[in-house]
């Protein structure tokens, strides 16, 4: 049933256990998958299907596909490969990469230097709503393990009410906090309302921070106001999950003396396979595998 | 603290319970609420702030704000009045409107005649996702009324996952159903998937409906083709949502002997007076009451 | 696999829809069973296994196991067997009763008159705990229906925190209520805490029930008092789920306006053919079947 | 409103930060609070009601009620008092204790060498159920910290079903996770199923853990067999919460690379504050406070 023009083999080069574990994913299914700078792993479930590359070169060599990390550089210089023994240099990597063959890549943002057509999966709408969940178990292993109190029969407020804010507000309900959404939009505080929640505009913020035990702050761009902190009690737990810088005014914070704990990244930190099995799927659907 | 540029009066015309609540709670807020057309209502709570109008004219004298039905009229003759004593012409209620007047109604994509300008409450998002809430526990009524098993336990499809099919499913789920969500699109599979549930498109329907308890749609366009149809067991209870003409094959369900449960409306039906308050939602939002 | 002194054949006298579900798993599970009494059926499913008898003494003829109906009579005449064409005498059925049968019936507290031994499967824990889930649907569906509010954003109390009031008090919270469990003992209160609401005695019943939306009883014995029905409004709604006489003042709760809901026999009319499994179930089990 | 003949002075001596927290909950009654033995505390919020004795003899003077530590002492010798700047020995305790205070205590089956009376507040209902919500708070962080997937899409097999079993099952549901009960009794089963779940006894264990991804164990003898174990997949995450000596045969799954996580006092390391609330409220309904 499979289209003859697609994808026999992959090549997945650097990244960490969600690359590994997509790399599995892609063997699962039938392809030949080639795996170069995931080397610090004893366990790996190498098979027929799925085996390691001596080099860059051969990992690449007649790949239909090649995964990248994500992100695919921090510098721009370097391959992401924190499980390589030795670095993957991007200049190298893109050598040995020819323009017929299919790329994908956590790009944050960036473009390959060259023009390299690429699909980037962490700019997915897939991908952003499927980690959206593992984030939302991080938010909470956080917040139980955080606070001296329990979720159940506490004050939680999340700001923003997006698919994390959604998310996280119906698992803290469901866990027996008493739940309150802050969000701009009449919309989104309809949703909220319709989910059984209070739910204000930022307006409300300063009186309602004072009396609450979690803080969930999920928008970008500050919201979490120095007047808002000034309201915090220094018992509650308040926890970031807005990708950087955040919404909160940590200066602010910091002269408050109330701790802000900042959990980015939750995904691969939380469930790092089914952040990789998300990616594979985010592969499958862009090129139809 | 009101703006003195801000409706003081407003006349409720016609429609039905959800109007009368809508009065009502414009009366708390502190307007003067002037009624017509709501007659039929023994327990009515008339107070200083909400009164009956003994005539259209005397309803819509110095009213600031006059709220129409939902929908405004089904044939642009005579205003949707259920409960009034007497019908009540359009051409009338338009020959006393004055254009200063603001007016918000239903109007389910109809407008006005001869161009008085209308909010529209019914098309706003806040009207759509609050009242969803509404369909959403009149759909669990019926399906738990209309079917010989408890949902508990009992297998069931959504069909469509947009507001109504996102809070359906997972009150199934919270009932203690095994929920599988049908939608076209991969963002939002990826959603419920993130949710908790099984997600396909639609070519899986047909083989899966034939072991379902409960196939609930709510996608307009006809997504419940015969081929759907012809699996369905005759047993399951097969519950349509979605607004006219639906998304059923209603002719192959009569030859298979499927019964489709129409329910249409639910929020009127089952929670006028939250669907009252609703509307004065919409309204004061819409206005800056 | 199936011991061989294990009844081979069932019987199934009167009774209604459930005991009709009953004689359906029964032949599922490979037994021969007659059914007599179960008459106004249109659309049984009858099939080599499951047959009507032509005389009560046919359908008895040989049965191993007899399945009678819940409660097994109303008068201690006749048997209880709403669908049957004609009526049946309990002497009758006695006479053609042997000892060596099997009995399962629905006693409901009675006995068999003249001392066979019969197992009352209404008895067991695991038919009134599945049961307590067919009575919490029937319970949800007529509070949507029955009240002109949405569950959702509402007030609710439960009195009582047995398996119903349990189950009632989580699903009212998952459909988006705020929940005020009210109970006797510190050991409920406790649980009611853990399961994150709000728990009270008694005692504090007067004052909560003035700002509720839902009152559901779950507790036999008059625990809502005049005292109680006093402060209630008259636009609560007010559901009686437990067993007769109920724990209301009927008296007065007519004599200030109250409108109670008698909500008995759910399971039986909201949940027949589960009913049904769960008597077999309890069959099932209760003989090692 | 107080009897007279209730305490007006309390006296804390040794513990963590539970008792710390019971502290505090006394002088927010309104109760003077003594406290000894909890030094190591830099932040804590004394106040007029609550304050440090300088030494035992102090704290213990005039104390109409005595607080100890849960348990009471490790090996009979000297107090639980992992706080203190030094150690405190039981019989320095005794010694100052008279017989006419009353005493709650956390015993675990020990009791007072010499016969005082004591209320054990760790055996009581309260205790256990409220605990039970902050153990199951605790299993969920450490089950998505400790898994490298998400909770949501899982399968989770909970053995038991008794306070720690229905409330986890309930709360791995919530995440998204298909929820399988094993319990012995067949009202345990009936209950998991009115919930939702698949439940088995415990026989079908066996063939069930080959296809989980979580287990969580709440039953203290051993129900996970060498059987059990050798199915087990080596990526399951396997979570043992039953009490000393839990349920596992450890020294199977040693043999077969199954890891155990052991998960014991959760309360008090995941939710010490709730924990002392508790403890507080169990001491306040034991005295009538």
């Amino acid at each position: 049933m499979k289209d003859p023009s697609l994808p026999k083999k992959i090549a997945v080069i650097g990244g960490d256990l969600r690359q590994l574990e997509s790399a599995g994913a892609f063997a699962e299914r039938g392809y030949l998958v080639s795996v170069y700078g995931l080397d610090v792993l004893p366990d790996t479930p190498f098979s027929p299907n799925l085996q390691k590359a001596d080099t860059l070169k051969d990992a690449l060599a007649l790949a239909d596909l090649v995964l990248l990390p994500l992100p695919y550089s921090y510098n721009g210089e370097k391959l992401n490969a924190p499980l390589s023994l030795k670095p993957i240099a991007v200049s190298e990597l893109l050598a040995h990469l020819s323009r017929s063959q299919k790329i994908a890549a956590g790009l944050l943002g960036e473009s390959l230097p060259d023009g390299f057509s690429v699909y980037d999966y962490a700019a997915s709408e897939v991908f952003a709503t499927k980690n959206a969940r593992a984030t939302v178990e991080g938010a909470i292993a956080i917040a139980i393990r955080e606070s001296a109190i329990t979720v159940c029969q506490s004050r939680a407020i999340v700001t923003g009410y997006g698919r994390i804010g959604k998310m996280l507000a119906k698992t803290l309900c469901d866990l027996g906090a008493t739940v309150t959404v802050i969000a701009r939009s009449s919309r989104d505080r309809a949703w909220a309302w319709a989910e059984g929640f209070d739910a204000y505009g930022f307006h409300a913020l300063p009186e309602l921070v004072a009396n609450t035990d979690f803080l969930f702050n999920t928008v970008p761009g500050e919201v979490i106001t120095r007047e808002v902190i000034e309201h915090i009690r220094p018992d509650t737990t308040v926890i970031e999950l807005a990708s950087l810088p955040g919404g909160m005014d940590l200066r602010a914070a910091d002269e408050c003396g109330i701790r802000v704990i900042s959990a980015l990244g939750l995904p691969g930190k939380y469930s790092p396979k089914t952040a990789g099995r998300i990616i594979a799927d985010c592969v499958f659907e862009a090129f139809g595998l």
